[in-house]
């Protein structure tokens, strides 16, 4: 079994992910391939530069000099790491299993005797809340699973049961009671259970969620929303703080909740992915409203210029609805990982897969300026001096295969449409499609055993009209083929792909009177020199244009151009609407934007049709 | 003389201002009434209780013990200093004599024997653009200038003639090139130069205005926008960065073009605030977009909910735009004066004058949470870990009488209504008025030369309408009555009060579809538990009632409140409006908001008129 989540045979499963399925072709794979090919070396490189890599052997005593980096830059070698392992799953190359080993062994080097492992704290623990400690300890036991899974070596793995070993000795119930203020070791330290059987792994990270919202960090001076520890886990209603500490808590809790049966504590997690799908998810499945704090923001606040919708944020958003998915067999969490996934997440990296955005914004204004490092303003960048976001998004592209499909009793559930192969209990099926792209969906039976199963397949919300195999398929669920299976059966699920005109909640107010277009799981952006005196009137087009931006449907719209003219005082009684002149006007996948310069972009246009 | 800025004889102002002015009743008097009775004395406690007195103490050898509070906790003490003496000027007590010179001998323990003064610093200048130190300095010499003027005691003059003394002869060009992170400096040396005759300061202050924009503060690390530092102050055509740094910069530039005759700079001048107005100035008069980096957004980017604003940017709004009234006669910097005083200003105090608002949204959500100690979503609080609004609030309102009247050549203007007593060039006024509650001002002479002079009221640009003397007043400028007077005379201008409903341009997108409501010089806010639910009909009265919120016109008005339903998913084809229920809501004065209580707040309706 590979793939970044594998439940135990005992998880409370509804679903259990398909680790085995890959991507053959189409809009993923291609961001599989530069990944591979370019992000991946290139991610090696820029940790030698950064000083990751030199701060693990200073750690270690094999180089001299200064530290370099913030505090958590040990991460961002983990995060390679698994990247590098996926990646190697993927597309076995030599090279990119050396230079894993090598890094491994700088990694392993740096490690205490008692098992403990961090190159840029000196007086442990002092400090949990900002330290980063366990946040490290988190990313390591993942990529050491999935160099485990991937390749076979156990050389990280074994550092990684050493930490996880130091951690359950050092922390919980009677002994230090202390939670790190960025959560991640939670899924770490259940992936790590998962992989090994050992039992206080899962109570530790059990332990460390129960934990939350009974005042650790406020000892520590901190004020706890920021940290998701105002409110225990299983109290919250909401999403709060800084988001990918909240989504990273909420997706180790589910994991929790899986392998424990802890139906509560499912539930509060319900609760609370349901709240932040109501008010304080973006159109683009972006997270964070806030840069204060890189932080969600009260109910319905979304401001498409100021989102923060950090990359991150997205990969957490994902990484918990995939284990809602899992835990409920609700289609709906696999409707908001699609979104997230499409459009959030993809925006985060380039076409060329080597140049990140931290921040996605829904919207950037002519002559945004900053000066920040993770300003949109000035287009994607290689890496950055809090360089969280560029592995995150390796990791996640070179593994998006363990996304596509589920299994249960009755058969195989497709979550995610794409050009793949899907392998599970005896089966092995072809999926072949030009989604997003189009809507017809073919699945083809290449092997199956001589008994009756279910294939089920996903129809996303959106997609009234859909059929299946001739018969009208309800959106919103799980359309699904009961029969016993032959090689060479194909069934055929066709989705709409008109385009939507979309409108928001009365309550976000930052962009009450817009609209956004989507076309089946992707929302669409306008890059526009003049974007900020744009009114849309009436979509006109959807043509794919093979030769745009790696192959993308384009959609054609009828816009009016208002005259940029600069009022001494922008507010008045009784203004006259704007004229302006009538354009055409492109809108492209909201993912693709800022890959041809970086300029005035809005997902939300002012609606002028009446 | 006395007032915080008193022009030298060879100054190139087109009006001088009249410092003699003084509040006999009304709004603003009896804001300094609680200003004085209350706020003062308990700032004096405020600064004993954080350790800014004992901080001074402890750099004086005369204490032991840690310093506390961050790096610019001597400001808050000038600054409560400076407030002392204007409120001693308006209404002398001897506690209060006794406080300030008190406080006095404190500050003057600390200098050092060449003339600085810092109790946080440890190494003198190491790190300008963060240590505030000119910062300080320039809250010196503003508050040693308003005690000499206000009290005739020169011990705080002297204390700032020596760190002035200092400041000259080690920066400057060919000693040390550096400069402050944050502006203030400028402002004080102009000041000091003022009151003292000493052309060395002045230069200096020149200087500082001139060397910005060069990479001075690059050269120390750090990114240069938030510092108004990217661009020369003669070349900007902008506001940004930093919203307080940004404004005491371009004062203080003002100040100096005002001493120089530097027409050059007072056009660059004249352009920055101009775009500031047209694109990055609330409704209020707030400043600053951002919560990140207190900073002010990109052009239209103002947000109602995450509008900065902070109460310090106000009240450095004021001052520059005072500064550009006297330097150009242009009446358009008096009418955003004036919006900036009685809106985002006053909102940042409490009717009890002893509660402040660090921050000046426009709306406030239901359920509004931070952990931030400056947030708005907890209320006005007594004072602050920065605690630079508080007493920026105390001087600011001491001295509001200086911000009533200009003279020329020609005669009085009458810049800002409220009940007062207007002395100049021998002629002594009376202004009796309701205003801002009323429309109808009557001046009344008291005292007059025999000789003509012209007597000119402002009218504001939203008072279409406007009747002075039976005559019509053009709204945008003055109107002008020239005539040889006698005791006794009375000159009635009636500015018209209807409210007005007023729309944003279109390029402002967080307001798009709503409407808010002016009257007079005030802008309004609905306080309503469904304040997030709620669209806008119509006006359906304006009343004055004296037993709320201290006496205020409270507007009424029809709107629908919608049933808060939660969505599953708040994005949606085809949205049906919404309905709601009729009903009757108040709007009360925005300055007004959060002295009942803190709840939703709005001040743009969403409009339901069509």
């Amino acid at each position: 079994m590979t793939g970044p989540l594998v439940p135990t045979p005992d998880a409370s499963c509804r679903l259990r992910p398909v680790t085995t399925a890959r991507l053959d072709g189409g809009l993923l794979a291609e961001r599989q391939r530069v990944n591979g090919e370019a992000a991946v070396p290139s991610g090696h490189e820029r940790l030698r530069a950064a000083g990751n890599l030199d701060n693990l052997r200073i750690a270690a005593g094999e180089a001299a000099g200064e530290l370099r980096g913030p505090v958590f830059m040990d991460s961002d070698v983990y995060k390679w790491l698994e990247a590098a392992a996926w990646e190697y799953a993927r597309a076995p190359r030599p090279a990119l299993l050396e230079a894993q080993r090598a890094v491994t062994a700088v990694v392993a080097a740096a490690q205490r005797a008692d098992g403990y492992l961090n190159s840029m704290v000196r007086e442990r623990y002092r400090d949990l809340p900002w330290s980063h400690e366990h946040y490290c300890a988190g990313h390591l036991m993942q990529a050491a699973v999935a160099q485990s899974r991937a390749t076979g070596d156990k050389a990280l793995l074994e550092v990684a049961v050493r930490f996880a070993d130091h951690l359950v000795a050092t922390f919980g119930p009677g002994r230090t009671e202390d939670v790190d203020g960025h959560p991640v070791v939670e899924m770490g330290l259940v992936e790590l259970y998962r992989e090994t059987g050992r039992a206080g792994y899962l109570e530790l990270a059990r332990w460390f969620v129960q934990a939350r919202g009974h005042g650790l960090i406020e000892k520590h001076g901190h004020e706890p929303t920021y940290f998701s520890d105002r409110v225990p886990v299983r109290d919250q209603r909401t999403v709060e703080g800084h988001a990918v500490r909240a989504v990273y808590l909420t997706a180790g809790a589910a994991d929790v909740a899986l392998e424990t049966g802890d139906d509560a504590l499912l539930q509060a997690l319900r609760r609370q992915f349901a709240h932040m799908l109501a008010t304080k998810t973006y159109l683009t499945g972006g997270l964070g409203s806030r840069w204060e704090g890189e932080s969600f923001g009260d109910p319905y606040e979304l401001p498409p210029d100021r989102a923060y919708a950090e990359t991150c944020a997205a990969v957490g958003g994902i990484q918990w609805a995939w284990r809602m998915l899992l835990a409920t067999g609700d289609a709906a969490y696999a409707d908001a990982a699609e979104r997230m996934l499409l459009n959030g997440f993809l925006a985060g990296v380039s076409l060329t897969g080597t140049e990140y955005f931290y921040v996605n914004p829904l919207q950037l204004r002519a002559g945004a300026h900053s000066d920040e490092n993770r300003s949109p303003a000035h287009g994607r960048r290689g890496w950055f001096n809090c360089a969280c976001c560029p592995p995150n998004v390796m990791r996640t592209v070179a593994s998006l295969g363990a996304y596509l499909a589920t299994t249960d009793a009755d058969g195989i559930q497709i979550q995610m449409y794409a050009p793949s192969t899907i392998e599970a209990d005896g089966v092995r099926l072809a999926v072949e499609t030009g989604y997003p792209w189009d809507g017809l969906i073919r699945v083809r039976v290449l092997e199956s055993p001589q008994r009756e199963w279910t294939l089920s397949m996903r129809v996303p919300p959106w997609a009234r009209g859909a059929v299946l195999q001739g018969d009208d398929a309800e959106p919103g669920g799980y359309a699904h083929v009961r029969r016993t299976w032959q090689a060479g059966d194909v069934v055929e699920l066709r989705l709409p792909m008109t385009v939507r005109v979309t409108t928001a909640d009365e309550r976000v107010d930052a962009v009450r009177g817009c609209v956004a277009l989507e076309r089946g799981p992707l929302v669409y952006a306008v890059e526009h020199p003049s974007a900020d005196d744009l009114t849309f009137e009436a979509v006109a087009s959807a043509e794919f244009r093979p030769e745009l931006l790696g192959g993308v449907t384009v959609i054609g719209l009828t816009a009016r151009i208002g005259e940029h003219r600069e009022r001494p005082w922008p507010y008045a009684a009784d203004r006259p609407a704007w004229s302006g002149e009538r354009a055409e006007v492109e809108a492209v996948p909201y993912f693709a934007w800022a890959n041809r310069g970086t300029g005035p972009m809005r997902v939300w246009l002012p609606d002028g049709r009446r």
